[in-house]
């Protein structure tokens, strides 16, 4: 019997997660905050879009939700509960915190359905050709059972373990992207310094021990001084929040967390906010900008 | 006319290196500060092992150094200045510093002879293999008239510059490298505090944007708990002491380099200095320990 999908929030991912869901059949209702993008997708597809959240759960077995905070999950699934459906399957692509993922995993499951924490990454691309990774934690059944689901979202679908394990996953993910793009950033403005060709230091370093996909994919950006999104610095941000926040529950402050997160403060009050996070450089060069200016004889009066 | 190489520092990286010369017809004569090492050289190849080094003078028009600190460099430089033919080139795959290489450039000139910067990457593998990424600083017609040697020794032979900017590239790099370890390490700590299973959390992030070189071929390591050498704590000290050194010319310190080394020492002094540089994990890993153990509630008396 095919899975009848919900769909919850038609952002830059959602709605090409939505729309691969449709391409399998699988698309029967959706809901926005912003009416008029259900309203669309639901005329491109044949789908339903629903007026209220509440009236999704009739219309569907698995629900997939990609919003933005961790509010906006619990939201969603205080407004489902009254009326979801036994059996049912939760699946929260948003990227939250391991906590607030068990914590929406025990209340579904107090109302006798199911929830996964599902997480993914591959940016917008990912989403629309289905080729997301999906970080996945929760019951092993149910994660059996929204395969389907989980198929037609994206290539490489890994579960984890018990409830959070996938945000636990993707918070190690973004932890890495934070000390990368650093040593990308740190690297490539002392090469500036040193007036090496960067270009072509970007293609030998990128065949070397020291390479990453940032270096080779995002380190081009510098060479143009131009930083389009990409990787957002105010939605890392956001997630390294989350694991800052996650580290802390252990005990523990992460030195590369907090460093990048008091750079990406500057780069927003700075106005980069919505550029990909390889504009960390512009950071890095100001330091040795500002060393040279400050070295500069002055006149003296 | 077939060039004739001698080499100076049959080391870890410095036999492989001859023995690819050698094997191109290029090897004349070597020299090693323990004599036995060059005997065994001269035995297996038919080259002549010099006792001096002045004695490979007359014997060579390009003289190769891999040797261990900038003095070393410099010493070697010295001892052949009064006797080296005009012409001669040396080439230095040593890792020192921009200014040493620049020093030595200048005292070869001043002799009619020619100084290439040639620092490599690639591991004892690529040195034995000839597939060395080899970074080369200096005048461009030394560089045209040294392809033979630089080729027998490495794969990707990039010139980038004036004196000094082989170095300055190298430099480069190993700052990467240190950005990354410690994106490798802090995650993968953060991961293990998360009670994540490890091995298919190295499967599926080395797929996604917060992968690199490091990630996919040294977090192993971690699950196996041994960190052979690959590229020693030490050796990475060594070099990171000389970015440090190389950016405090522009008056800025490097959040990255400084970080690092304060780890590495310490790494050092609990008897991890032989260690590859991902034994920086032990590191992060203690942090969470640590907090662990202070946080277990104690007997109270």
């Amino acid at each position: 019997m095919t899975l009848r999908a919900g769909f919850v929030g038609l952002g830059a991912m959602g709605l090409g997660m939505a729309r691969n869901l449709h391409k399998q059949g699988l698309l029967s209702a959706v809901w926005n905050r912003t009416a008029e993008k259900a309203t669309a997708l639901a005329q491109e597809t044949g789908c339903k879009a629903v007026g209220k959240l509440a009236d999704l759960a009739p219309l569907c077995d698995v629900i997939v939700t990609c919003v933005s905070a961790d509010a906006d999950v619990l939201a969603v699934i205080d407004e489902l509960l009254p009326v979801i459906e036994p059996d049912t399957i939760v699946i929260d692509c948003s990227t939250v915190s391991a906590d607030t993922a068990r914590t929406a995993a025990h209340r579904l499951h107090k109302a006798g359905a199911q929830f996964l924490d599902a997480p993914v990454s591959g940016g917008t691309e990912g989403a629309r050709d289905g080729t997301l990774a999906v970080m996945v934690g929760g019951d092993e059944k149910a994660f059996e059972r929204a395969q389907p689901v989980l198929q037609a979202m994206g290539k490489a679908v890994t579960h984890f373990g018990a409830s959070g394990s996938g945000q636990a996953a993707k918070a190690t993910n973004q932890i890495m992207c934070a000390g990368v793009i650093q040593a990308v950033a740190e690297a490539m403005a002392f090469a500036k310094s040193e007036d090496l060709p960067l270009d072509r230091l970007i293609d030998t370093l990128g065949k070397g021990a020291g390479s990453s996909w940032y270096f080779v994919n995002r380190a081009p950006n510098i060479l143009r001084d131009s930083y389009p999104a990409g990787f957002r610095v105010k939605l890392h941000e956001k997630d390294l929040k989350i694991c800052r926040e996650m580290a802390a529950r252990h005990g523990v402050q992460l030195p590369l967390i907090e460093m990048t997160l008091v750079h990406y403060r500057r780069l927003i009050e700075q106005g980069h906010g919505d550029e990909d996070i390889s504009t960390l450089f512009r950071l890095k060069d100001a330091m040795f900008a500002a060393a040279r200016d400050s070295s500069t004889p002055r006149h003296k009066p």
